[in-house]
């Protein structure tokens, strides 16, 4: 195998190690979180750092990069207004959506510039992504400085889930590519994903056995 | 849509609830984080939640369940010898993979149990997984207790990647698809995904071009 050790890692160019770094973990989530100030301005931007943290109470974190220099505007209307929402991106929406992660000045909304689709919703402050399939309401619940490079690891309470029809199994599982999410390589690579088996809940001395992808089954 | 609320999510059934809730941030990296304790018992377990932090230093973090009952064995086996490598999950390894997150004592090594093939490299304390064609070493960085719900958030710097050939890019790249790389959708989907397009760089008033997705160009 080829060995990249520590010294070559540092001593790479940079735009080499974020292609390298930012994939040698695997595969991301890809959506867009949208918010909207107080001002009433609306913000969406792509992230790939959304991670599953618990499902009772249900929670996602994300990784907000450190603050300044025009980033940041999806953590400060969502520390000011509480809410946020989570879309899923797919491949209809991959252009716009990285689109978004340029640094639009902040009375700029990136639904209007890019022209992603805008879903107001009755009792929710933040948009929704009308071409997403698998849409999210959240809350801020909390977030933490990780200190080692300034980046925030931001805690978000789901309250409400929007899906479309036919992707829910049974047991209450998603079929996330009958939904067509997407899922991100690296910095700038978008994959789709095709299911090839559901395993049984593992424990000790018992044989796994393969669950139905069947979502009437 | 279908409207899952708060007070729906709260009620429903817990494994109902983890399998939805597990399922709706999107798809998951597919990682054996494996170690070795202080005794020279190795131990190996299979972890969605590893995430990408940054590039420089590069780190990545990954979360670790509320200790005892008998978890935690790489969370201790990490913070007592500092150690561990992050081993990309495929096809041929999944049910082996899968199997690893049942709750095995601590003096059992999950690789022999499960006939996971053991690497170790010169200069290395904890064990490779042989099957990964994306194999990482980390030392551990620090952690920050979620008071949320009790899990941990661990850091860990990268030090050492091997690949195998033919899976990057001239700009630093690696072809997830190309490598066989696995995703988890939920709690036990395993998929593969199929890379459709690269993008530019994101940047105000420039257009977006598709990057090569050929290894040699």
């Amino acid at each position: 195998m080829k060995h990249i050790a520590q010294k070559d890692i540092e001593n790479l160019d940079r735009f080499y190690r974020g292609n390298l770094i930012n994939s040698v973990t695997g595969y991301k989530s890809a959506n867009l979180l949208a918010t909207r100030s107080q001002d009433g301005i609306d913000n969406v931007a792509i992230f790939s750092s959304v991670t599953h943290l618990g499902s009772n109470p249900a929670m996602f974190s994300f990784v907000q990069r450190p603050l300044g220099h025009g980033v940041g505007h999806t953590y400060e209307n969502l520390k000011a207004t509480g809410k946020i929402t989570l879309n899923h991106i797919n491949m209809e929406l991959v252009e716009r959506a990285h689109q978004s992660s340029a640094k639009y000045p902040r009375e700029i909304s990136e639904f209007e510039r890019l022209d992603i689709g805008l879903l107001n919703r009755n009792g929710f402050h933040a948009p929704f992504v009308k071409e997403a399939n698998i849409q999210v309401a959240a809350e801020y619940v909390s977030d933490y400085l990780i200190k080692e490079n300034n980046c925030i690891l931001v805690i978000c309470k789901i309250t409400d889930i929007f899906i479309i029809e036919n992707i829910q199994h049974k047991d209450g599982w998603l079929d996330l590519e009958k939904a067509g999410s997407a899922t991100i390589n690296g910095l700038d690579g978008y994959a789709v994903a095709k299911t090839q088996k559901r395993l049984s809940y593992a424990q000790i001395n018992k044989e796994l056995e393969e669950l139905t992808l069947d979502t009437d089954a």
